[in-house]
């Protein structure tokens, strides 16, 4: 095979055969193709796409070009739960402790944020003593004996896909559906995913702006799942505003406990129930939404969720009185209160500058390994469609940077726009992508 | 400006200004910018094309990216010619000194060749003692006495085209219209051309392989030549057949002192006279096709013209013994006949394939900086149309290398095709593209 021949195929619209695109990305792993050619074939891919099957075969030479994880010593179906990135996006937090509780094995490889907020790893930190790096052995005992473990992703998982993205965030190629969806469903794979729960945000705080192009990524990895045997699926849920309260890493673990308690925002709830009913289906543990629904319910108000976050956090090494008291996990010096300028109706929060206010304040990363302040961020207090009086507090902005704080107070209260009429709540879910198509309603 | 936008702008099909081109190129050839980035925004341009503006722009960038030359003191006005490339395409060498006895000023930087046949500098070499690098004083010089000079082309000329050029030619960006046309005009301009006669071969032996693509490169080429102010006419010649009898650098020495010595091949000759009308043309030296044409032919049959070839030689040191008696240039130590294994009638001969063999019998390069062999190559026998009995020589091979020479006369012999049926000549003047456009007939 030569280069040269695949990148010509590609720009004339041939299909590529899947050895050909293994041996693209092995060659190119091993640093045997130069980045110049790989980044010609990606922008030919840019402009040609893929079919399902060229994704399907992308996505295993990806998950497959480092060490992939074994789970199956581990008994039960793992599910794992992605999210293609929002604001205040909590859910995993959440989420693992409540789905394990339930029965569902969850074994997560995170990564650290770049952007508005740290990663799940990042925020677990603000948890004192907590380890986020765990031996395979370690990751293993604890999947066995709480059902839960969370550690960091190591860079030997899908190297090609870290070397790829990579290369496309700097030749304009990350836009592209196929390549996307290969670099999400790569990670899961080598991860050792059964099968795969995915939030695709869509609105102006996400990477999709729009139903249309979100049901398009949505599609493709659920067609990648079927492909690789790998049963996905894909939850659209709104990102125009905030999802929870909380913008920042230890006012996440704050937020996560508060609705672990089985108090917390609804909307934040309600993501969170969705997604975990369709893990539960998907692990074997719920035959239909609505039972898996009632069940993370129940779990939730009897405390049974909460229980398996402490559990969890203690496997971890991790410091659980900060679970009874989350008031120790605020360790901002300085606190600012935006209050409203006129009174009115909420009619938008810009959700990108409310994180862009967060990551200012010190929450997250401007560039790959910067320190962040776990204690730094945003809590709201308004949502959209809300009535608000002139100096009602609109949010607390936490920082330990004094400089950033009046700039930061003035980007916030330009992210909240108040005007007179009342305004109708966009809707939260969007619609949901599994093997028999899209669906605009969730059940 | 930042490079991601550019290529971001690109990819999204809206028009670079040309201050951004500018920037890019300079930036590049200055490797500010590395090749993985410039390989993507090729790839963009060879989906989203150039507007004439843009690749006006970068033929620019591209002439004055490095050193220019200034013949400003050399009267007249200087009329540059370019071939696309062919097989037995001899007509620089004598077009120049032709054009050269009619009052135009002839002055070329030639390169060497890659693939079927040296370029013109390495043909010239193929005279004893000639010498094809001249410093700026001794080409200006020769010029002006001499009307006539050609020296190899330095990698201080447009040297952004070299970079680039190298570029697309490993991340498959090749077969792209603006890119050719600015490639191509980048450096005529570079070498001092006040106008530009263009011969674009078309056929399966050219890279253009259809007159519809051919007319695309030569208006873009035109397009260009009438935006940045430097008369450009685009002759479109057929390259089905080799164009001349000779493929090989003393044999096409050979055939271009027999058409000067006003002998030679008619199909050569014609494309010798298209083209040379049109020098004059543009040069100021005659009013109409016609006019410029009886003017060559004058100049061809009185002898002028050689007598214009003894000058350049001897002016470059060459060894003039040779135009009286071109044998001495037959070094080869190896002849080989091919002869029809059938008789009939010549129906095509592929001219790519006889290119290849030329090239295997040594006279061509397979890789650059490779030593060819200067006395190798062939001399058809035989055209197309043309009726050919049984064993009839169909043409000559030359070459010092005697491992190549049977699997060679193979291969040329399968090169030719002959039927029983009588066949059509295919025609050879296929049309004319100036600032008035396309024009399919040439008078």
């Amino acid at each position: 095979m030569h280069i040269l021949d695949i990148i010509a195929k590609k720009r004339d619209g041939a299909e590529l055969a899947a050895p050909e695109i293994e041996w693209l990305i092995n060659a190119y792993t091993n640093e045997e193709i130069p980045d110049y050619q790989m980044a010609a074939w990606l922008m030919a891919v840019f402009f040609r796409g893929m079919t399902d099957q060229e994704t399907a075969a992308l996505t295993m030479a990806m998950a497959q070009s480092g060490d992939t994880v074994d789970l199956s010593q581990v008994p039960g179906i793992k599910v794992d739960k992605h999210s293609t990135g929002g604001v205040a996006d909590t859910t995993t937090l959440i989420l693992a402790p409540l789905v394990a509780a339930a029965g569902v094995p969850v074994a997560k490889m995170s990564g650290r944020g770049l952007g508005f907020t740290g990663g799940t790893i990042d925020k677990l930190e603000a948890i004192p003593g907590f380890r986020t790096t765990l031996s395979r052995e370690e990751f293993i005992r604890n999947l066995k004996k709480y059902n839960i473990a969370i550690t960091g992703q190591s860079n030997a998982i899908a190297p090609a896909d870290g070397k790829l993205y990579a290369l496309r965030d700097v030749t304009a190629t990350v836009e592209s559906i196929p390549l996307i969806a290969s670099s999400i469903m790569s990670k899961k794979i080598a991860s050792g995913a059964d099968k795969i729960v995915l939030d695709v945000k869509v609105g102006k705080g996400a990477f999709m702006k729009n139903r249309e192009d979100a049901v398009k990524l949505a599609k493709a990895m659920v067609r990648i799942g079927q492909l690789v045997d790998r049963d996905t699926v894909a939850v659209l849920t709104s990102m125009e505003e905030p999802l929870g309260m909380a913008i920042g890493n230890s006012l996440e673990i704050m937020e996560a406990i508060d609705l672990l308690s089985g108090r917390g925002e609804p909307s934040l709830k309600e993501v969170c129930l969705t997604l975990g009913s369709q893990m539960l289906m998907l692990g074997g543990k719920a035959e239909t939404p609505t039972a898996g629904r009632t069940q993370l319910e129940a779990l939730l108000d009897s405390g049974q969720a909460l229980a398996k976050f402490k559990e969890f956090v203690a496997g971890q090494s991790g410091d659980i009185t900060v679970i009874a008291n989350p008031g120790q996990l605020l360790s901002a010096c300085l606190v600012k209160e935006v209050t409203a300028s006129a009174q009115g109706y909420v009619a938008a929060i810009n959700a990108s500058q409310v994180g862009y206010v967060a990551m200012r304040l010190g929450a997250g990363r401007e560039y790959k390994g910067q320190n962040i302040d776990l204690a730094a961020g945003i809590v709201m207090h308004c949502r959209v469609g809300q009535r608000v009086g002139r100096e009602q507090a609109l949010a607390n902005l936490y920082t330990n940077d004094e400089s950033r704080l009046e700039q930061a107070a003035v980007l916030l209260q330009q992210a909240i726009r108040i005007e007179d009429k009342p305004v109708n709540k966009p809707p939260l879910l969007l619609g949901l992508v599994d093997k028999h198509g899209f669906q605009d309603r969730l059940e």
